[in-house]
């Protein structure tokens, strides 16, 4: 494994694109009314705006625009599409808290939604963050081409709805064993399938939003897809890695549940070790889809160090 | 108030829109998966399945496919646009009758998604129900140009979202003093704003969505968008009447409850007498909206009828 000398620059951007998006939503989650909408209810755009602002690494919208940038896309543009991308996963995260869900009361260092508000306001707050991030997408602003804002929507529908997420998140809760006695005994490639919906599909979409914003050749599509796809997997090992070896306060919510609920893990199946030797054999896969967009990707490639490597 | 001469056509026709948009939703929702997904999970599938197919008026979908065949749209493009919506509708009816909501156990004289299944799975229906929504409406088989189909989406996104029908929710749990120490007094003005965006705003993008897919031009659209709002008016206060006036046998829910719950309604505001004269004046609005179509639109016409005058 190669020392990771590009997490400085790596990192920066991290941060100004974060900054960035952060801006973007805060303008976007204004007072309002757009046109078409009557007006923006104060509780529910508080509530929206508390699920959706103030912080986050916001590594998905990373992945848009890094990805974007690969062919040159205005930023602005790309930033829309982030934007919408992370709406969807600030909506997945309340709705996955809720108690008839996952009942967490922490979720970044603060109560979770419902916890802050109420569950009647939490299952809005999802709802119209999942119906703006449409929005976001099928606005000119986002691209001036109907075509590429409609292949946008229809990629995120995928990514986010019934056979993707969403099934995901249903496949996790049967694995919990929450509609049966007991909880299933997955074997590894269900825990695969299950981690490529639940978390995959989106980080996968973000890769692929940027090819689509910059009407990436076929190729050049499917090497950000296999990117997305091989990343999204590495997040999800080095998620569940941190769950086991990570504290609380570095993490920001608790740590060790998963053990106790017994999730459906590739660590739990693996081993620490193994599941280490697949994180990293993972982020050279990552790197090598890469390889067509030579030293432009740099940055796309430190994030697949990044993912393997955080501690948080 | 002229006799309602036209509906057994009418209803024949309400009637064959249902089935189809039931045939529809039927295919869409079959095992898959479609391009881009992984697999469907069986559980949240068959919950989808629960909640959107099975019956209902389907009035939405009637209004979406009458709209456009003012515009000689071919049927199996509005009724992509018509199972669009349909979605959306379900999506709300299972979110809202959760225990955090208005926690309702009977719907169309079933028990609801959470009483069939559970409070998990209904979370993921609606969220899976609205993100297929768009699922749908970014698909070519709603129409070959990319530009009506992401108009769509933005149209239906307005409706559905913050500024729409999820933001008239969080008006109506405001309203019932779900967030302060008592209800709240409305007065008309707020009711009628709280019903325009809860309700409205889904019935009215129905007619809208008729004229989007059409190419309707500017006047066309605005006559459309007009008997819309009037007929989502109309509606509301013929559901409030019914609340009042009906018995739970016919309407398939709980009658009287919203008098219990101290429900802001117009009916309540103005009492029956007053809000039936005021709903004839609205099918009257409606009827005139439509002058600029002629006998192309006598459907519809009855439609506005039909809403004022149904039972159940």
């Amino acid at each position: 494994m190669a020392v990771n000398d590009g997490g400085a620059p790596f990192e920066a951007r991290l941060s100004e694109i974060a900054a960035s998006t952060e801006a973007l939503l805060d303008r976007l989650l204004g007072p309002g009314p757009a046109a078409g909408e009557r007006i923006r209810p104060a509780r529910l755009l508080d509530a929206m705006r508390y699920a959706s602002l103030g912080g986050g690494k916001r590594f998905r919208p990373f992945l848009v625009v890094e990805s974007a940038a690969l062919f040159a896309v205005p930023r602005e543009r790309s930033l829309m599409a982030a934007a919408a991308l992370e709406c969807v996963h600030c909506y997945s995260l309340v709705h996955d808290d809720l108690p008839a869900m996952d009942n967490d009361d922490l979720r970044r260092g603060r109560p979770t939604l419902h916890k802050a508000f109420d569950e009647a306001t939490a299952v809005l707050v999802g709802d119209s963050l999942l119906t703006f991030a449409f929005d976001i997408l099928a606005r000119p602003e986002t691209h001036p081409d109907p075509a590429i804002r409609v292949a946008l929507v229809l990629g995120l529908a995928r990514a986010a709805g019934l056979g993707g997420m969403a099934g995901g998140q249903m496949l996790d809760l049967a694995a919990e064993g929450r509609f049966a006695a007991a909880a299933m005994q997955l074997g590894l490639p269900d825990v695969e399938q299950l981690q490529a919906m639940k978390t995959g599909a989106l980080l996968r979409y973000g890769c692929v939003a940027g090819a689509i914003l910059g009407g990436a050749d076929e190729h050049k599509q499917i090497a950000l897809d296999r990117f997305g796809a091989v990343i999204g997997e590495a997040f999800q090992i080095a998620d569940d890695l941190l769950d086991v070896e990570g504290d609380a306060a570095t993490v920001g919510k608790a740590t060790g549940k998963d053990a106790g609920a017994r999730k459906a893990t590739a660590v739990r199946i693996l081993g620490v070790a193994q599941a280490k030797k697949k994180l990293f054999g993972l982020i050279d896969q990552a790197e090598s889809a890469l390889t067509p967009f030579g030293a432009d990707a740099a940055l796309l490639k430190s994030a697949a160090r990044f993912v393997a490597e955080r501690r948080a």
